[in-house]
């Protein structure tokens, strides 16, 4: 299969790539490096200075020759639209996108970049697409925070709704809570208009909070790691937990802990792409999958985390501060996900196993960690 | 009141300066004249060649000398910013978006053009009054198109979703059937987000087609009448009808007619600009009204006209062509607008004297119509 992956560099584009590039696809990488620059601009660090797609490139041609890897900003149209015209891929998987909600609240220029990047990468990239091959699948990534936290039912992606005898089905009906993730609303509301005026293909992907490190045959290697982020903007909860009790600090919870939200492990993450792929929609059809395994509140994972990281003798506190966003604490939250498992998804499930894993990673490069990056420096 | 008006030059933005300034508001009109400078670009017309507002401005201060008008692009962050910080307005009305549905299925660039026109003015807009001022109240111009055509009633701005024995109150759920429109879906997006995140205080109108033209006070001032448009681009369905009935041209209708949507007449368009202004919500609060009187089916519309215009002696015929746009002709459609009602609109209705009202003034203007703009010339 030929495939273009926007934001091959990322900390899941990453991984996605050397799977796919394994399983001996024909890939175009895509990336401008702003994850790499932001961190820096911002005074962020990542775990483990991997060297940027491009240079791990000569790596990865060892398992596979046909990848090939173009330094591009996706909010360009000229020149994303001359890599696909001269690539013509099968499938497209959308990464290209600013990933942080404390970034996209941090000031109004952030806001705007986050807001701006997010819809001009995937609204060129439909544009694109209409033009030279609507038959080509879009896999983008959505979140889960496009639904916010609803007092129903979170279904996949679709809502039928009853109202005074009659019903209609819907998009789910969202709200969420960052910037970040309100322009993940905006890109399902686009991609859902176009998937009707055009028979485009596309799968939108709404994805729980990553936690964890690829598979096997990639930690072999130092130079195939990806970017793993444990601070306040770029830094997902469970790795920072993790980062946490492996230097001896306590796990930082926002509020009183009682916010649940669906989770998935990575290795998780790049198997549903894998599935999602395998599976295009038929032309006009907009599939939604809720891509996470199981689900959690902030309290039950951080004890999950204590529990393991006490096997391998370390002894973890917890402490709360006062929660630096606007969500709710107490809230209702019951989401929906088989659809995916329907298509063989096996969870990996966060076991005491592979939360050790994980802490054995980090542990590697314990050095290279800064403590002065767990808290949290953006409210809103 | 101190108020600004963003896209003080248009069709609804200026007669609603006129009523503001005749009712001893102070005002800052804010424009940058993108909508006739598109007119000239795409080679439509107006059938008035109106003054600028910036040029009609001393005509309109004889009435009130509180008036002061900004050569601003509302992209601008910083220009946009000056203004509302050396003006201090009590309320922003905007109307700075891309008005045009065809334009913006026109090609990638005009598409493109009109989302991040629409949503950088609203996001500027916003980031300024959480930054300078929350408790100024914006009045939004939203869109009846925003909910598309489901086929359940379309309440007002939000409904309550019964599911599986919970409840929960949503923005109401919305599909568009143009990118315009779209881009519109998005505003409401933002504007609910920073609503419940800075507590501000927004009145979101979605408001449907608009026609005819503004009070007897400014008709009788040349120099102070609106941007009547009657092309594919720019004209709403009845300007267009009564336009081409007065150069005895059949009225063209897009596939079967029976598409039904919400009208209303630009008189009440003002009156409920001036019912929102007296009734701000509370802090934090998003009230979302449904801007429009009467809903009729385009074929309904087209009778309608037919017959106040045979009162002056004209004879007019239909004349049904391939729908232009991708949207459902045959549908459900139950839109309700019971709030302006209630605080105190009394609908200007679609009879016969107010089709022959507008039918008088586009008689005056009837050399300067070009026969030529009637016929859609964008396909989506």
């Amino acid at each position: 299969m030929r495939i273009m992956i926007l934001g091959a560099d990322g900390y899941l584009g990453w991984p996605t790539s050397v799977e796919l590039a394994l399983k001996n696809h024909n890939l175009l990488l895509i990336d401008n490096f702003i994850k790499r620059k932001l961190i820096k601009k911002y005074n962020r660090k990542v775990l483990v200075n991997t060297p940027r797609a491009d240079k791990q490139l000569t790596k990865l041609k060892k398992y596979n020759k046909k990848i090939k890897f173009s330094n591009i900003d996706c909010t360009n149209y000229d020149s994303l639209s001359s890599s696909f015209k001269n690539f013509k891929p099968d499938a497209v998987i959308h990464f290209a996108e600013m990933p942080s909600a404390p970034l996209s609240m941090l000031g109004d220029s952030e806001g705007w970049m986050t807001l701006k990047n997010n819809l001009q990468s995937t609204y060129n990239l439909i544009s694109i697409i209409k033009k030279y091959n609507s038959n080509c699948h879009i896999i983008k990534l959505g979140t889960m925070g496009e639904y916010g936290t609803p007092n129903i039912d979170i279904e996949e992606g679709w809502l039928n709704i009853s109202h005074k005898k009659r019903t209609h089905k819907f998009l789910y009906p969202r709200q969420a809570s960052s910037l970040y993730h309100t322009s993940k609303i905006m890109d399902t509301d686009l991609l859902w208009f176009y998937v009707r005026m055009s028979n485009l293909k596309v799968t939108d992907l709404m994805q729980g909070p990553v936690y964890g490190v690829n598979s096997s045959e990639i930690m072999k290697d130092a130079c195939l790691q990806p970017l793993f982020t444990y601070d306040d903007i770029f830094g997902t909860v469970l790795n920072r937990f993790i980062v946490q009790g492996i230097t001896n600090n306590p796990l930082t919870i926002y509020g009183s802990g009682s916010q649940i939200r669906g989770y998935i492990n990575i290795k998780d993450t790049i198997n549903c792409i894998m599935l999602s792929l395998k599976n295009p929609p038929k032309a006009g059809n907009l599939e939604i999958y809720n891509q996470f395994t199981e689900q959690f509140s902030i309290n039950e994972l951080a004890n999950r985390v204590i529990t393991a990281l006490s096997k391998i003798g370390l002894d973890t506190k917890i402490c709360k501060i006062k929660n630096p966003r606007i969500e709710k604490e107490k809230h209702y939250y019951n989401a929906k996900n088989s659809k995916l498992k329907k298509l063989g998804l096996k969870p990996t499930l966060l076991t005491e196993n592979s939360i050790i894993e994980i802490a054995n990673y980090v542990k590697k490069y314990k050095k290279n960690i800064d403590k002065s990056l767990f808290q949290p420096r953006i409210k809103w």
